[in-house]
């Protein structure tokens, strides 16, 4: 087991750990601490909220969540002689839920984990326009395996991995997000939920930054919820054990954070908090190609190597969407968002067909390891995309036949009151 | 080797076969034959275009094609007792290029195939913004490998699949998918390449219809580009050998038809003809399940079971792409589209690096198998996909290193004359 | 699909083609064709017994078949430029059953392929001392996929591979197999079956030899039953589609020969017997590295690269054995073959607790893509060896639960009368 | 993470914990610890020497060791309601090195490990004919992935898996195995190394038993070395997370105990102590199958079912061994465990084309994750194995060439001063 360069004490909020984190892109957040390219260490992680989820029955404490918050990132970790133009070379070693003696205790990743779908005014989700109100699933931590007493009959390897890391911007990259997001916003400034996030003062925590420099990050700092240049929240759910990942350095010592572990995830993350989400700790491996951005020809986002230790599976149900909305028979042009989401539709009735309710459907398909394929996007005017589903995490047979579908009564997933 | 109930003469049309064929969805093409639940028995198929295309080192004929004649289908073959609203079992048994004693010749699947990347001004394709010419690469077949003149260093295991497979739609559903599109088209009809394709009685060809009934199919009969509710042209690589697909029917009969045959292709095909197309055999086992439809929530789009032989690969190199479009530092929301397409040009800049042309690349991107994947879809405002590559597809080593890229001379793609 | 540069008229016996193959190994077979280093070709291969097994519903065939005429093999192939020393590199491009026009027919490989358990008294097999009768279970195929009316509940796809292909043994390598093998005999020389084979004039063909070189071969020959230096009959399922053999080469022109083709096996081939016997065809690449025996270090045996695109399985349910013979209470010392041996028994008791009879339960394991491996051949006094049998193969469930296995009427396996 | 039921303190002997284990087989160890069906619990292990082996550069602890005191035991754990006749379902849910608190130190497990090869005089090993001398090499952990000072060039993922669990045997059992080991011991009484190791009084440590009870496990409790019929020291690699045992139950109570975790092995073990040994923790889940060995025919062995999380590889280099002794050129009747020692010596002759040693081929052997299989066994005279080695596991090119292996100076493991 590597250093600890990054501790978190999981019954403080990371506003009040030692050394604490922050929740927004900016390149003045104080280093926390300094690594040599070469070296292995571990860094603790809060839960993306900075837990304010409950293990208990009640969707209410996610329906009523402060995303002010969020994401709660540990670092920025420091890399020696990092400068702008090199690629951050970081190796997942390994990650995990909360270690003794914090293995047990009030937060996620404390033994248990959490999958929650947002309420449409809160957060929404993929699939918010069907599913407009919260509701969540408890996990309990097996090994590598998670079981739900909201979800039975359902049992899997978990796809553990960082849903969030990064390297922080630069001022210049910074401006040109803040700049283009708020563009997009201006199309549309009142939706609901907004097209993106404008900086935001509230709750903003900017590391060890004091006074005028905590101002000035809580004033400029990007939200941390989209991926973008300097890596961020990918959620992408092959950066598991094992994965190489090669970031854009764009300040001096590359300043690498991040947090929002997750012990599985479908691709898509669909119910917007659709991993099975925790605290804990990732421990890595760093070293530098220098000059590596103008090299391999990387100029926007990290390129990376997943980890060869992924659950095996061999058998799928998969389903298909094509970009038409069939409820009101609309197409649009090679829309592969539309598409993927009629997949996801697709497969939530056909699990109804079984005795889940659309809401555990929901839950089960944001986080069991399922792939969200790109399978066409030339074939004018639809787009196509296939969901692929693992049939072994069932344990009844979901594959179709001429008998039809085993009904049982399957409980339900926690509600709003 | 099961019975051949559709025989393809490979040295003709497709329009001149004893029993021809059809190129568009309609309910009311004559079917070819008749086979039972529970039979096996081959399809032979001609290439999409009908063998516009050859195997030369000039990308004229891609630029050239005459695409009103698309896609040439065999079929329409009836199932007995089928009804609308049964799901029709199609056990996907085997398939491959043309075989004795048809396999040599002239027309792509006789020892050959192709990848086109399509001219803005005629098809277009997923990057065609940034290559807007045509170029094409030749494929030779060794067994289930494929090698390219026009690819060198690139070898690798095709995943052998149809690109198109489909029942034929009721009146109904063909008349809303006809609104529907058209919608579409109204919406920018000047558009190049355009939004939709309405129906064309040009080059039309209705199987054995004859008269009035072929100039019935011509006038209404659907384009067979996209993927639809009958299936269609999904160019979901992973139809491969062992694949079960369960098809909505929509008609007495279900007339499956189909053609379209793959010996490669990577998620998207996004050169638009990104496979390497070939004509060849396919050979089905068909069976039904009855109402499956309506007991499996089965209302849009076919489900599938994928086969259990696809070319095991475990190294991969990953590439990101947000929906953002850097070129203009433009951010479009959740757009999973823009995001595949910005990874694949993360993928293209970088093997320029190892000595590729860009048409290379993308032809290289288009029919290796790659996997693409919606990995984060609720991520406001960015959308993440991803792009793997696998490694051992190459005969020089690929990743990153310190030491930088291995470039070399690798030539070029056929370009245009 | 490449030149057929040897080929076989299933209607006939190996002895009765145009230009017969041969079925003992010797140094002076003469050549049946040239090919150059990086060319591919095509064989055509009888099935090992020269079809002497039929596609009924008694074993008596296997009972009574004339082993004297095996293995029938395709070949001499000479290699231009080939010397001793060098390495052959094979590619194995392609495999399968007999194609058209020879698709259907009474010859093994025609459409179906025979598992059998052989007699003790002519050929025995692994449990020869608990299975001493013939028995027999007939195949169909269904694309890569086969299912035996003797083994209901079963389907499965088939790692195809040729159990025999090697080059032709130096005068001098004869010597030493006929002199090493015929001690071995010495020790127990009246044994059933019997230590090992001596060259036997009987029913030998030595190609296109006639006169006194015929004689020659027939009484020098090394029988064809073993694996030995110059490749033979390996048995190994993992030559599979895409592999790559390094053969060392002991003679001018290397003289590759082969056949004994098999639809699917698992390790160990048990019932001697084992795999789904058939003809068909094989697709070959050959190249050389000269002097490659002494560069590798490869003095005995060849080397391979299994291919990448066998089936894919993620569950297995697992036996094991030790070196005890638990029937009599005897320790053996480190001896794997017993181990392999009780673990296959183990199996075979496991199976019949589902309604097979042990006849069926042997001819699946000796056929089905089962693993079976050296797990621990150090902890004295007991070796161990694992037997790893996929549970996808069974269209029941065939794991342990608290709930007892569901036995059912499962038919049996072709016996003797 | 679970309730930890038996605590080792990483800085004393086993014999020394406040609850010791044992290092015999004997049904009337007293009980650690008792735990219900259904239950989820954690067990810490010592590495298998009880720790003698050292962090450092000499062979001189492993040419030394004292076998007398081996496998250091934890447990038995007993299972409520479990009685002879029953099925013992034992789920690995998770193992690994030394946690917290105990994560660095001097016995192997915290932080590091080792693989030896034993002295012909003191243990021997598969290969102690060729390398009767000690050797050693140390290996660092980096999450799931080893590396090792001495043999450098090499970085794989374990499969990590405990090399010994088991429950205890009944009276009566206990006297079979103690009869028959001693029959085999008889047949060549002065052989070096033993065939068999009898009860041995000295060292012996029976937990928490006493006085005469105690006495009696000394001289009559069987040796841990092999797997018999109550588990025991299997050394499957296969093993690790995610698997499901089955393990008959031969007393009440069942009495689970166990250690010797491998972080990594190869199929067969082969220098002996070929794993990477360490001590660590492993967790557990456990359930009863009420007389599940008659319903499952489970009379000798366990059975398992395998985790799905191994590490993938999609490239081997296949070695390929006969049971002839090619030194004396013997032939040995259908000798398993000659055709795989064959197949070891031509992937050590192999290695050592690289640059590496012989000792450092050998330790690589046992410790990485390569495949062992039972390839042929009826092909008379000559049983067939074949030995799959990961490519992937190198950071240079190790398959054959044209161009000849790429030598260099790879150093040296550990070795006798």
């Amino acid at each position: 087991m590597p250093e600890v360069v990054f501790e978190v004490d999981q019954s403080k909020s990371m506003r009040d750990q030692a050394v604490p984190g922050h929740n927004r892109w900016h390149p003045d957040v104080p280093v926390a601490t300094m690594v040599r390219p070469g070296s292995e260490f571990r860094v603790e992680c809060r839960e993306w909220t900075d837990a304010q989820i409950g293990n208990n029955d009640s969707a209410n404490d996610v329906r009523d969540v402060d995303l002010s918050r969020a994401h709660m990132l540990s670092g920025p970790i420091g890399v020696e002689g990092a400068e702008p133009g090199d690629l951050l070379v970081v190796d997942i070693l390994d990650l995990g839920a909360c270690q003794p003696p914090q293995e047990y205790g009030d937060a996620p990743g404390q033994g248990w984990g959490y999958t929650g779908i947002f309420a449409r005014t809160n957060g929404g989700g993929f699939l918010t326009d069907y599913f407009p109100d919260s509701a969540k699933a408890i996990w309990d931590f097996h090994g590598q395996v998670a079981t739900s007493r909201h979800l039975p009959g359902v049992r899997y390897t978990g796809i553990t991995h960082p849903g969030l890391f990064g390297t922080a911007p630069s001022a210049d990259l910074l401006a040109r997000w803040n700049r283009r997001e708020q563009a997009l916003i201006d199309r549309e400034p009142d939706r609901v939920p907004p097209l993106a996030l404008p900086p935001l003062r509230e709750s903003s925590l900017g590391g060890q930054a004091t006074g005028s420099l905590a101002d000035q990050i809580a004033a400029e700092g990007a939200r941390t919820v989209p991926a973008r240049e300097n890596g961020g929240n990918h959620d992408i759910k092959n950066f598991t054990r094992g994965s190489r990942v090669y970031y854009p350095v764009h300040v001096e010592g590359a300043k690498l954070s991040g947090g929002d572990l997750h012990f599985s995830q479908g691709d898509g993350e669909i119910t917007f908090c659709g991993a099975i989400e925790m605290g804990g700790y990732i421990d890595f491996g760093v070293d530098l190609i220098k000059g590596g951005m103008e090299t391999y020809g990387v100029s926007t986002n990290p390129i990376f190597m997943p980890g060869n230790v992924e659950p095996r599976y061999s058998e799928f149900l998969t389903f298909i969407g094509i970009s038409v909305d069939h409820d009101t028979d609309t197409n649009e042009y090679l829309d592969a968002t539309l598409a993927y989401k009629r997949a996801c539709l697709n497969a939530v009735e056909y699990l109804k067909k079984f005795g889940y309710t659309g809401e555990q459907a929901y839950l089960l398909l944001g986080s069991a390891p399922i792939e969200g394929r790109v399978s066409g996007v030339v074939d004018i005017p639809n787009a196509c995309c296939s969901l692929y589903l693992p049939t072994a995490i069932f344990d009844f047979d979901i594959r179709p036949s001429a008998s039809g579908p085993t009904a049982a009564d399957r409980g339900m997933s926690a509600v709003t009151s």
